[in-house]
């Protein structure tokens, strides 16, 4: 494949990466495509860990910014190659990656192949595995190997934003709900006990919880509590002797994760209660001295971030972190992903003025 | 394999007929030895049709009995060969098919074989594929192509039944309660509409549901609503948009099918309900003559029969059944399932003398 030509229009080449399809786990083309790029800038240092690259400023600034965007999609679903479309007037790519996250990636690559000179030192970060098993992910596996390429004062995810800032990260945890019972013949069920039908107040607590908003350092968060998966059964003339309700609760960022168990466990008393999965929230860290002169130098009005993202890692490694990105986020994954020229162009604009001001 | 020899005692052709496997689609080898065993008979006129085989005597008897048994078993697990056990120091049978039912089977092939000159007409039925889909059901297919070989004055099903009289069955319905909603990441639950919890009062009318107790010609029928199988759920992150219930209602068969399909929408009402399975009960028709003869013979006080059997197609077509044979029907599928000689004995010597007196 032809070598990436970092010094085309950001829309342009969110095009090019796009079409260099990167689904989670066959991230490698893009990813040497990336490395080859920014090794032949001169001005970066480059890490490379697998399909994660690093490429670093040194430049002696007295702070430090991380800015990093995972290069992975989730399955093409017939959308791709990507199309230029318009919607009310106004250009669009469309297609796969183009929301989450290849124009945010895009914005970042042109970014550091122009930034000779920013005001801060820059760590760019593009990883991979983001869309799959957090055990996979890139930064998962950065943070074990080499966590001294996190340190920075403050970090800004790509992820889509629809080129607002959202601070930090609720958090989220799984658990299972299980209500047991005796097996026996439908055709004489008063020997059995239905597991299924001791659930029915497990449901009706969840379809009863009012969730929580949440404000945290000024930004609001809203919470909730969710069936997102229930199953039981043996055969059609068997009384079920075990059903499992599978949990999600999404929590602010000021509950910790013992709390956030706690509160599920609560939530569910008398019931079997696992836990299979938790994820700490990230607070919004947006009284951070760099964050404050990042809202004002691109002029938002910062909103929370309901989903997990990985700024919740570098907010675990004291990092205060927000996603800024091009697309809207509740077009990610769709199969009509798309994005606008303008929003790519407003945050490639908005992180040029601030780094460079 | 060698010939049936049906002139050993009915324990023994309980063993020999265990040992030749004949899960449900594998009847083929039994039906064999069945066929060429009853064909060398000479006093019978012997019908084939796949692996149903139809035996009669035509003495002109005013009466005619029909004596049914299916020849196919519920998969091996490990209880094949036959083994004589003890327990309490009597003689048991152990293994797949002895109490579902080749005891049976092996009684009425004993007895088709010594009673050259019963007192009624006897139809022998034996047949594949009970314990599958009715559709595949010997009788079924046996009920389109020769409804005149069920013509009956009464009907005798030889099902597990403890040697007791169990009259009629129950019928069964099964449903398909549904609740929608609307997807949505479940990190922005509030744009969606969870259907598992809407499933909630699904699961507490049927908790709190309490089946009636039918008298029924003089038995009591025992009815139940329950959930049999639950399911639901997306991903992990998706607020669900569908939860299947599907429902299964055992009912006394004073209860007509549509009545009972009533029943279930009325005590589902408002849910979105299908109906996918329904098969009538049968009234015992113990008030039959013959019936009335055949208890008196084998001095027993009749009772119902919860499960579903076959009995419901002599039933619907007009012939009154019940169910005798040897075995305890909670044993049947069991991987212990076992019968005593006694029972096995007794069921032989109470057919003999009834048929013969």
């Amino acid at each position: 494949m032809p070598a990436l030509d970092l010094s085309v229009s950001s829309v342009d080449l969110t095009r090019t990466i796009c079409d260099i399809p990167s689904v989670s786990d066959d991230e490698t083309t893009l990813a040497d495509a990336i490395f080859e790029a920014v090794s032949a800038l001169g001005h970066l240092d480059v890490y490379r860990d697998g399909d994660t690259i690093v490429a670093r400023t040194n430049l002696g600034r007295p702070q430090r910014v991380a800015l990093a965007g995972h290069i992975d999609t989730v399955p093409i679903n017939g959308n791709l190659p990507v199309r230029d479309i318009e919607i009310d007037g106004q250009p669009y790519l469309w297609g796969r990656g183009t929301v989450d996250m290849k124009g945010g990636v895009a914005v970042q690559l042109t970014l550091a192949a122009e930034l000779i000179a920013p005001r801060v030192d820059i760590t760019w970060l593009w990883y991979d595995h983001e869309e799959v098993d957090a055990e996979r992910n890139g930064l998962t596996r950065l943070a074990r190997t080499r966590p001294d390429l996190f340190a920075a004062d403050f970090a800004i995810l790509g992820e889509p934003s629809n080129g607002n800032v959202e601070g930090g990260c609720n958090g989220n945890l799984r658990a299972i709900a299980r209500t047991h019972g005796v097996r026996a013949h439908s055709a004489r069920s008063w020997m059995g006990e239905n597991a299924i039908h001791a659930a029915a107040p497990i449901l009706a607590r969840l379809a009863e919880y009012r969730a929580r908003e949440v404000p945290v350092e000024g930004l609001v968060y809203r919470e909730g509590l969710n069936a997102v998966r229930i199953g039981g059964g043996v055969a059609g003339n068997v009384i079920p002797d075990l059903c499992e309700v599978e949990v999600n609760y999404r929590f602010a960022p000021s509950r910790t994760l013992d709390e956030a168990e706690r509160h599920v466990r609560s939530a569910l008393e008398g019931f079997d209660v696992e836990i299979v999965d938790r994820a700490a929230g990230a607070r919004p860290g947006l009284d951070a001295p760099l964050a404050q002169e990042f809202l004002a130098a691109v002029g938002a009005e910062p909103r929370p971030k309901y989903g997990w993202t990985d700024v919740a890692r570098f907010s675990a490694l004291g990092v205060p972190a927000v996603n800024y990105g091009p697309g809207d986020p509740s077009l990610a994954h769709h199969d009509e992903e798309r994005v606008s020229y303008a929003q790519i162009e407003d945050v490639e604009r908005g992180l040029r003025e601030w780094l460079t001001a």
